[in-house]
């Protein structure tokens, strides 16, 4: 399986560095318009070729598979065209600019019989994997809550806005742990820039039943913050990938609300429990060598891979919803 | 001066010890309906009187002024006759449950020329009045955001939701530090309860300036998180109130957005700054001996407390447009 | 029973405070020289008697027990003299200045048939009785080392250096946890002062197994320390007394080295293990509440308290061979 | 300049990635016993050739200067014949296995006219650099305390004890911080493996001054610690190298004690001043060029390092006291 990966910008080396560590495939092209990260390429694999045209890429009869790591408003164009000539395509997130788009590559994909996969690379963490298998245990419940915060001073792109820069991270890992679909969201935010792009905005996600998720997305914070609060019936757990060694904890804590029999609201019930803390070890093997290994299994034995291109047509749609929250002053927008 | 204090819950000890270390005033009465809260006072305070009416307060001719720390659905009436009984009056947060109430308090404390003031305790830390010196010294330049997180496992109040409970105290140190209004707001939440109270809640103000503010409350947080950042143009600051020496960190960190000649958005020059961090020794006095002492001195002095009624009735307004928006599924409600 | 306090300093009010709220057992007279320590008794506790002179304590026929909490160097002759008067005794740490006071003390006990016991307040907080448990469950396996560092910006005491001051609150949780009794120390240290009590001081224990203890006294730190680490064959402990909520960890880590059939001894075969974390919910009662509980128990049943005399002697009998080595530039002091 | 490295273990491909990136050098050779060693150079760094045996390197005219990354026992060994063959020393920590030796190489170095230089990294780190800064400033006075702990669940080595592998990084930073020497020492410690070699071990050093230095080194821990106390007169500094983000604090906090008139030991009069902290912005270079780069410009330049061979020794004599102070049970050993 040979491998090419158009795009070497941020995330471009690290997709490189675990695909020449994966067996069963080897990366033949890296392009990108930029020489001087070619070079890099040059110096450090001088056994990949490089070039600067994607079309050189997605011409190229050799080339079985594609990872598409440019900037987002790009996503579709290349992995239509990558799809179209027969290549499997790993596209970087968000997935593409509307859900009409990843629509259509979706068809696209089933038609020419391709894997199409997204890159929410959370999803193959040791801390995500570990929350998956407690999740699905039914040892933490029914979960009533999700709010994540994901705040830093992190690199203002010049594209998309904060929540289609780091929300597809949380989205992804909700919609991962959680069936269950939001029914509306109600986004707020604000630009601080002359683009009009928000740099700090926030997303609450509605649902039929009574879950709610929150999102606090913001690239201008002195602090890095990275925690997933996700409280259960039984228990509740915090993420907090900023932790070197104790990023999941699963508190044995809880509330629940005892049915009145009181006429009166004034009454309230509440029981509370505040129990032990359990942090299990994590696996520590890279995130991304997850997703690389999950995507060339994919192409070998054609099947879905765990983040496929419903989980990042379902982010997408998410996205587009909150925009539009967004430039109607916070109402409610429908999913569904 | 003579005080009775009405409610001897969860605040009203605080306040009978710190009343009671003033000098210039006396506790001679503490009510509240429940003998065995009585109880407590009679043991530790012998020579303060108990009784179980309200009305056994409000009608004394000897008390010059009360305090009202009794749940937040009764503030208004016990607020009401004790001005016009000629006291002056220290209510507990929330001030009372509707704009309308705070309005009719104000004018009648005004024609009762009575002080009227607000218990928001946190304008009397340390750690705020450091806050306060700061952004008045101008070193943190102009304030962009203020993003609020304070949630815990905590007491689930029947009366209010938790924006009621919580908020204020948040709600209260952004208007005493930012001196522009919110023209309009955006709040979501969800209810595990039978009462339908939110016990999770989010709000956003909304500024005609490039300011944002928002506050993520909960009753249902298996962590005590109490961080406040506040981002300025040139500096920005972390209030975490839970730690124990290190409340308050100033980050000489910013982010500064190059205006861009060039026709095309995609360009955006951006300069980020991380410099030192200076954490300022916080004066460690009590914050509600400071609140006491502030009354005193107005009812005294017949001068305006730092926090006055017209901020009580700020922070109502808010509260009271930020249920109307989760009513109305997060839609914008205007303040002004 | 009728419960004297003599000393009214820093530790004083705690006694009087949870003596007070002990049933069976009444406070009738606090003994301080300082007049003002004595008004704070009166305001606070109008029914307690006070007095300046501690014979007026010693010798009242109508006091059953005596609780010393002055400074350390008076500790034996006020022990000696309540002991003599046909009193129970529960004293502060040390216990006293030297072992041979310690042993005059124990035998005067048990001629007088009184209880003696020493308040090592520590061994009644939730976490050393949650450590205890551990240890006896014997899933941590055989206890390897001991870790404490104990460092502030503390109260300088004028008469006994910081390992007397710090240490036994240490070496007290020690001893609780490990049968096993330390064959000899070493210590060093620093004075700082014109005193030339240490204000830093280490000591190690050394014992006849492949145990090692370790203290890391001082009251010169900007930051407050207070961090045990145990480390069993199979589970390790970290104690942290400045968490607020996570004080006691249990990590499922060791190593285990593997006999090597190899003759060189360049070949270690090690068998690292970083597994599971597990934080215990621990009891919130406080601590000294125990320690009250568990003198009036003693006395009332005649029964062994759980930091009794034996325990206070052998943490003095430490003490004062930690003090030996010093003086001897760090040699080895045997204690037994 | 030609580098060769002998030795690819755990530092040797740092090293290689580090001399690599220098300018006015090139790593022309790297050596290593272990085939599957030699084969992770020639994947990376195909320009680069490899051999198994230290004479091919020793004996190559071609190369101007040899890095020695080889378990330390060799260090000696390795040193002087690459000296003796005319070539430029960089050897890693510890410098030597006894002074003597270290003395001998000095000898031998300063008769080559060759650059001996120790990779003590530390000096090289953005935090020792900010530290040092501090302390020659003078704003923290004198230093009254040196407190290092460096444990966690580290890799045993087989042929050298832990104060050996890990105190050489804290006592490198302290005689770089304090120009006085020590004059004796103390260390105690425990080895829990067959070979001998304590895998805990305590140090304490003394100086005619009033300063003292404590290294608390350990294999054994299930928590990463590196934390040093740094105690000056009217500031103290907390270096923290475990933090991300905030490694070094300064606390303008101290004690100071005034001289008594009194006859009495027991009246103590302290000033106790806790104050603001301060956390400068540390540079973010790596530390390991900083040390390549400085080797280089030692070798052109014929300059003296910043850690040179009188570093190195230093080092290795306080070790090997400590050696003899832990077989002699924890006794003082002198050390000039």
């Amino acid at each position: 399986m040979n491998v090419a990966i158009i795009g070497f910008g941020y995330w471009g080396p690290n997709l490189l560095r675990n695909f020449s560590q994966q067996s069963d495939c080897e990366v033949k092209l890296v392009c990108d318009l930029r020489q001087e990260r070619l070079n890099v390429v040059k110096k450090n694999y001088p056994a990949v070729c490089t070039v600067n045209s994607p079309d050189d890429v997605l011409n190229d009869k050799l080339i079985d598979a594609v990872c598409i790591a440019t900037p987002a408003y790009t996503h579709y164009e290349f992995s239509r065209k990558a799809l179209n000539n027969g290549k499997h395509v790993l596209v970087e997130k968000p997935m593409t600019s509307t859900t009409a788009e990843a629509q259509k590559l979706i068809a696209l994909a089933i038609r020419k019989k391709k894997v199409l996969m997204v890159d929410h690379t959370f999803l193959y963490t040791g801390a995500v994997k570990a929350i998956k298998l407690i999740v699905e245990s039914g040892t933490i419940g029914k979960i009533k809550y999700f709010d994540s915060t994901r705040i830093n001073l992190g690199l203002f792109q010049p594209d998309i806005n904060v929540l289609w820069d780091l929300a597809p991270h949380d989205i992804s890992i909700l919609n991962h742990l959680v069936k269950e679909k939001p029914v509306s969201l109600n986004a707020t935010g604000i630009s601080h820039t002359h683009t009009g792009l928000e740099n700090i905005a926030y997303l609450t996600l509605n649902y039929n039943s009574n879950l709610i998720a929150h999102f606090n997305c913001s690239w201008s914070s002195p602090v890095k913050i990275r925690k997933i609060l996700i409280g259960g019936s039984n228990q509740m757990i915090l993420y907090d990938d900023v932790e070197p060694t104790e990023k999941v904890k699963v508190y044995d804590t809880t509330y629940d609300i005892k049915p009145s029999t009181d006429e009166t609201k004034r009454q309230l019930l509440v029981d509370y429990r505040v129990g032990d803390i359990f942090i299990p070890k994590l696996e520590k093997t890279e995130a991304l060598s997850g997703v690389t290994e999950d995507f060339v299994k994919a192409v070998a034995k054609n099947e879905k891979p765990l983040s496929d291109m419903y989980d990042g047509m379902e982010v997408v749609k998410i996205l587009e919803a909150a925009d539009k929250s967004i430039m109607g002053k916070g109402k409610e927008v429908k999913l569904r």
